[in-house]
């Protein structure tokens, strides 16, 4: 049994995170997503949609075999727990492929870091460019 | 084979989706979704994702069995295409049970008609909500 691991907020849910999660699985057999805690969600503004509903939205789609929150403080623990041989990046998720190599072979996990590349089949296909063309286009009318 | 029908424009997928699409499931054996095309939503701003995008997504949830786009002039013919025992409206859906009941009489389709409640597990169980929300928030750092 090959899992792949996948993370993420999956604040508003678009076809970029569709693509980013069906690359995933199909680099193993069954593919686990870590949503991120709200509280844990520093690097860019909090989410609009809660983390109870967040991962709702994620254990509804059909090629995530299992979805769960992410650890409150140790952001490996779940990734130990399940034990990957694959943990797959989206393209703009902000850290880096080596920093995140380092960091787990210094907890001894041996797991293959993926990037998985940019959706480039519509133009929203980031949560940031959604609420920019929200801002856009409806901002005017409010 | 009892076969249900839902629709929607499903612009930016939210909890409240999930629920509506979940509670019309269990009314039959297979869902199929009817997703609004982009030139068909009048009564409301334009949606922010392009139609097939929002298509892609809504073929990507484990209790979708079959989604296509709306027909471009005639909304009744994919539902005699498909031919099901149910047709579900979403608890904000613009028009009335009622209606919607004359008109497939009119157009001799035997279904029965359910509204499905309001999923009321999120205060942003509506895109509306969210687009309010993210306007609320976002809007001011803009």
């Amino acid at each position: 049994m090959r899992r792949v691991v996948a993370t993420g907020t999956f604040d508003i849910l678009h076809p970029g995170h569709i693509y980013y999660l069906e690359e995933s699985r199909r680099l193993g057999d069954e593919l686990h997503v870590i949503v991120a805690r709200d509280a844990n969600v520093r690097h860019k503004p909090r989410p609009v949609i809660g983390e109870a509903q967040r991962l709702r939205v994620v254990q509804a789609l059909r090629m995530v075999d299992f979805a769960r929150l992410g650890d409150r403080t140790d952001m490996f623990r779940p990734i130990e727990e399940i034990g990957p041989a694959v943990i797959t990046l989206g393209f703009n998720q902000h850290f880096s492929e080596e920093e995140l190599r380092e960091a787990l072979k210094g907890r001894g996990i041996q797991a293959k870091v993926v990037r998985i590349g940019e959706y480039t089949g519509d133009p929203c296909s980031s949560t940031r460019r959604i609420i920019e063309r929200i801002l856009e286009t409806r901002g005017k009318q409010g």
